[in-house]
């Protein structure tokens, strides 16, 4: 093992797989911790600047303080991590991801990437490497935008980038301001809603996260490990609606403006669209997930009169999503044309593409190399923090982590094993960032 | 004005208009009255064996004791009000709709017949004549399967064919079983329990409904009234849901169960269905009321894994329905086999075809030729109370006033001067009817 200043060429691939397969009992404890944190059966619920959450960030809090690394927070209540650099005036690099999670969701979404950042600083100091700039686990508040129909809360907090009209999204839940739950959890909403920013993106050398995948690609492919290629940007509609008639259940086809059979048409011509897509091989996703009646009006013989829908549609270039949207916007013409309807989409949320640095992807896919960690590129299914740094100008890189049984339900399935390749691959990249 | 025993030669149609038109203030007055007793904005709701209903068969009630009808009930809580006729023990005429409503129903829906057979005693009585055998108005009891998802409830209770296992039925809103809320109107639910009816089918001539139109046909051919030539036989999944796979918004197309797109498919298939029907000039209807992701799983960023909706699918043809049974079971194993999830369609709810007697349904357009009144023939859009008595055996006919603005809404609008143009062509049959 590698002792003294840590210089790359003294620390050996072998080395570093070892550091990280030492700290496996770390991750295993943190992870039923945050388990226990979080547990709401079926399944786990962090819920984002709430009771959920705030059990996560102590955990991690503890377990960083253990460690001996500076904590810290911001305006917009992230927990900073932080092992100091030789020089603590040089851009600093943060391995992070987010604590929260979605109602009932899995255990390993976000919080990998936090426990994977522990992992790589505590194998950083194991391998006796002392970083030549300040190494920063993030726990990041508030990425899953179901909650508050804004995604990125935390990541764009700190890099004073929320949305405007973003501190009065209410949560769907509670209600209650999002600036409310801010201010609960020691944040200061004032601060944010001035624009201020916790730290300068030319302040941060690179931004490094580690995620489980989302989609089953990788247990496909059989490989535990995805050097990412991109972070979809998308359109969302939260909150459309479609407006009909209510109608007797005997009224004749010709003269029923039935909502919901518009929803339906509007949903199959989403799937055609995204068949279409597919075929040509133009990568995208496209989401109905909330879709139905008005539980208040609805019923056995009613024809429905209101119809309601969130869409979500995501792609990996800026031009594709344009798009989209126009195709959008034509189907909608067509069916309020064919079946006497009217759509109101409401209000429109949008995400940027989030582009991965070169040099970083180049650098992980070396260190996978070195490791003999079999990987796949892939574009990443789903949004990540990772795209507010690349939006802000940070470098940025990912690491998907095999899993099965999906992702944002109970049965995430996340081998502790794939979980130290990815971290590894890592730790490696990092080691090699910060020897120089 | 005829007088005296009433014959019909001595009753010119003219008379009968005359003596339904000075009825016009009763009618106005009692519809005044039922809106106030289910006044609930927007509309109107009658709940059966609650409030709404309770009121109006009060109201109901009162105006015919006004009129000096003999009133009874029977087990079901139906209500009775009886012209006595010359002979007793003759088989009986039964003029009678529904007094309960839909939620935030409109006015007319149901009532526009018990009212309507009010307003034709009073004339026949106004004509002077001592009708040949009972004439009973009857104001039946929840007729709107919204509510206890049991269709024809207050008919089949009087007719002793109430299906197996109708008095757990639970109501949508209360949670409370037909039972309780029969005993709570006064009912007998034990002897409607041990097969009661209240009446032998043989002991009734013939069994008329007057309703307003539940599509807008009259609207459209220009015409105040129409004759019923049939009322369609149903078959229902009031319960029905897909099973698929909550999934994260990022996961790509081919590994999806999503459940509400399936639900799109079946929509659209159903849709596709009756669009062939139509083509064909086959008639029938298809209505997916319920049509709805779980609202306690769904949110914007989770793929729905379960899907909920109810089908009701009528038509005028025994084997025409029987067809579309086989359609809907082969559209569901398509979309099984395509999308990879599971249909689980629950009960299943049948009402056979209702057949209307030829005999009266000349009757009816004979009368509206002698007074003058333009009608359309017309297959019921509906299921009425007038199918359980045909299916019991009774003969049977329905008269169609035109109503825009749809119905089982609360934009329901009957014109009286429509209402009394039906109620007169009921006057004229029924006056024909009793003078033998």
């Amino acid at each position: 093992m590698a002792t003294g200043t840590g210089a790359q060429e003294a620390v050996t691939a072998g080395a570093i797989a070892a550091a990280v397969a030492a700290e496996r009992g770390r991750a295993a404890a943190l992870f039923d911790r945050l388990r226990a944190d979080g547990e709401d059966p079926p399944g786990v619920t962090r819920d984002p600047y709430g009771p959920g959450e705030q059990r996560g960030h102590a955990t991690v809090a503890a377990e960083a303080a253990r460690m001996g690394l500076d904590l810290s927070r911001d305006a917009a209540a992230n927990l900073y991590a932080t092992l100091p650099g030789r020089d603590r005036a040089a851009p600093r690099i943060i391995l992070g991801s987010h604590l929260d999670s979605v109602p009932h969701g899995g255990n390993f979404d976000g919080a990998a990437g936090v426990v994977a950042g522990l992992v790589a600083v505590a194998a950083l100091r194991r391998l006796g490497i002392a970083p030549a700039c300040d190494v920063t686990v993030m726990g990041i508040r508030a990425e899953e935008s179901i909650w508050f129909q804004v995604s990125y809360i935390g990541s764009r907090g700190a890099l004073g980038s929320l949305p405007e009209g973003a501190l009065d999204a209410r949560r769907i839940d509670t209600g209650r301001s999002l600036a409310e739950h801010i201010a609960d959890c020691g944040g200061d909403p004032a601060a944010l809603a001035a624009g201020h920013r916790h730290f300068d993106p030319a302040t941060v050398r690179a931004y490094l996260e580690l995620h489980i995948e989302q989609a089953p690609s990788l247990v496909a492919a059989g490989r535990p490990v995805a050097i990412c290629t991109g972070i979809p940007g998308n359109f969302r509609y939260p909150d459309a609606r479609i407006e009909g008639s209510d109608d007797h259940v005997g009224l004749p086809r010709r003269f029923r403006r039935d909502a919901a059979m518009a929803g339906a048409a509007f949903a199959m011509g989403i799937d055609r669209i995204w068949e279409a897509h597919e075929a040509r091989g133009i990568p995208m996703a496209a989401t109905i997930g909330r879709f139905h009646t008005d539980p208040a009006r609805h019923g056995l013989t009613i024809v429905p009169g209101a119809f309601h829908f969130s869409l979500d549609v995501r792609a990996y270039d800026e031009s594709v999503l344009a798009a989209l949207d126009r195709d959008v916007s034509a189907l909608v013409a067509g069916i309020e044309q064919q079946r006497g309807v009217r759509f109101h989409l409401g209000t429109k949320a949008r995400a940027a593409v989030g582009l991965v640095d070169p040099g970083i992807r180049a650098g992980l896919a070396a260190a996978a190399a070195a490791l003999g960690v079999s990987v796949l590129d892939l574009g990443s299914p789903a949004s990540h923090d990772a795209a507010a740094f690349a939006q802000a100008g940070v470098k940025m890189g990912m690491v998907f982590v095999r899993n099965a049984g999906g992702s944002h339900n109970p049965n995430e399935a996340m081998e502790l094993d794939d979980f130290l390749a990815g971290t590894a691959v890592l730790t490696h990249w990092l080691a090699g960032a910060v020897s120089a």
